[in-house]
């Protein structure tokens, strides 16, 4: 079982961590998360965020919308958690309905209280090695590999997907890293050609079991960034089983990156809280 | 010859078009070139803008500032073209001196008239495949290879160098073109085993004749960013007679990528003029 990254375990060390640093803060950091909508993956997501937060000791504050809601009371809401000094970090759980313009309303949110990095501004910020908010799960993937001691510089990093939540925002972050990075998605011709080479394989597609035995170098470290709802059970993008004995560390789903992007979004949530206090 | 990638052709074509478009104009666009010092290839490259800006019919105004100018001096003249509405396109020629604040100068220009693409805002609009102002090189590679009818969706790209002004913009105008793309650089391992993959190859490093024979596939397309100087001449990143017919087409340098560059230039300012009407 040494092949395993156990995010849920490297997750909770950095929690605590956390934990302790609040404990020491004049008040505790705030976020305040939008939900528009029923969607039932969306709710599992808020309930895990809120129950997080409080363990930790975060202020949470769950805002939520009718799936029929006027962009511009959102718009209006947003604008008058930018301007509250009390909020740290303000997040909208996305997908939002289709009437809605989600870059519109991502973009509306304060770069300073952006704790999901989703701004054009944190993303231009990023491509230009600048210090700001990154998107959580593509963090987590860089401090999990981190705590694994994986050697990042002059490595072959190959990253199949690129969404704007993880793919490109990866690629700023292994590029900071000096890693040689490749990236493929939907329109690449023969991928396992390109898979075969990684040092470092991450996959954030959507696809359950995408990659396969034959798709992976001897050795390679493997980060499952998919999460696949099917009959009640969670698959990745990588089958795990077939690729197992073949690599030298692997991500499990569950249990794998997913935690980390939550104790991620809480450590942007103090980084945000933290510039607030220097910058007055 | 019919391997080479005429960039001077292909620019002269395009600025014949621009400048019948401009004729079509109420007013001239207009571009105002900010110039801190006397670096020798600043000079040349300001001299080149304002000669092909007059002669397809846009107004140049050159601001040159002494070496030692105060940072505060060129912010607030940024600001007050920003303000001013008969101004279309603002650059800061780059290097600057080290006093100055790179970042901070280049981000005080209006993303709307920012015809470089270099503020944090373009960078991010790049990246969410948002319509916004690019840096001119990566779009003049995009150009010379559309103009050749050069397939991209699909394809191998590798490009070698990482900076603002050219490899990062290209990741993201590739990836938007549906390329797999992948990124080398100074830390990067056997460069070759990876340049020799590439369907299409774009060399942004600067140093001379760095890509020999060797390090291409048969048939590759290969562009070639490099300008570097020496004995008063100048040469390419790629080792052009090493591998010219080994490849299917190849910019040479000078009057490959050069050319378009200025070219992209002018077409940035019809479009922040243009867009600047439309907003109205």
């Amino acid at each position: 079982m040494d092949k395993l990254i156990n995010g849920k375990e490297v997750s909770k060390k950095i929690r605590e961590e956390l934990k302790k640093e609040i404990e020491s803060f004049p008040r505790k950091p705030s976020l305040v998360v939008i939900q528009v909508g029923n969607d039932s993956a969306s709710e599992i997501y808020v309930k895990n965020k809120e129950k997080a937060a409080l363990e930790i000791g975060i202020d949470f504050k769950h805002i939520k919308y009718e799936e029929n809601v006027k962009e511009e009371e959102i718009i209006n809401k947003i604008k008058e958690l930018n301007d509250n000094d009390d909020i740290d970090g303000i997040l909208v759980q996305l997908p939002l309905p289709k009437h809605l313009n989600e870059t519109k309303i991502i973009n509306t949110i304060d770069p300073n209280k952006d704790v999901d990095g989703l701004t054009i501004t944190n993303m231009g910020k990023l491509m230009n090695k600048m210090d700001g908010l990154v998107s959580c799960t593509p963090l987590g993937v860089i401090e999990l590999l981190k705590a694994y001691n994986v050697e990042i510089k002059g490595k072959h990093v190959i990253i199949v997907g690129r969404s704007n939540l993880v793919g490109k925002p990866l690629i700023h972050l292994f590029l900071n890293n000096d890693a040689t990075v490749t990236v493929c998605h939907s329109k690449t011709e023969n991928l396992s050609e390109y898979t075969k080479q990684a040092d470092i394989l991450v996959v954030a597609v959507g696809k359950k079991n995408l990659i396969t035995r034959d798709m992976v170098k001897k050795d390679a470290v493997v980060i499952d960034v998919g999460i696949n709802r099917e009959d009640g059970k969670i698959y990745g993008d990588v089958y795990y089983l077939d690729v197992f004995d073949k690599v030298s560390l692997i991500t499990p789903v569950p249990g794998g990156v997913g935690p980390m992007t939550v104790t991620m979004l809480f450590k942007n949530v103090i980084k945000s809280y933290k510039n607030k206090i220097t910058s007055k």
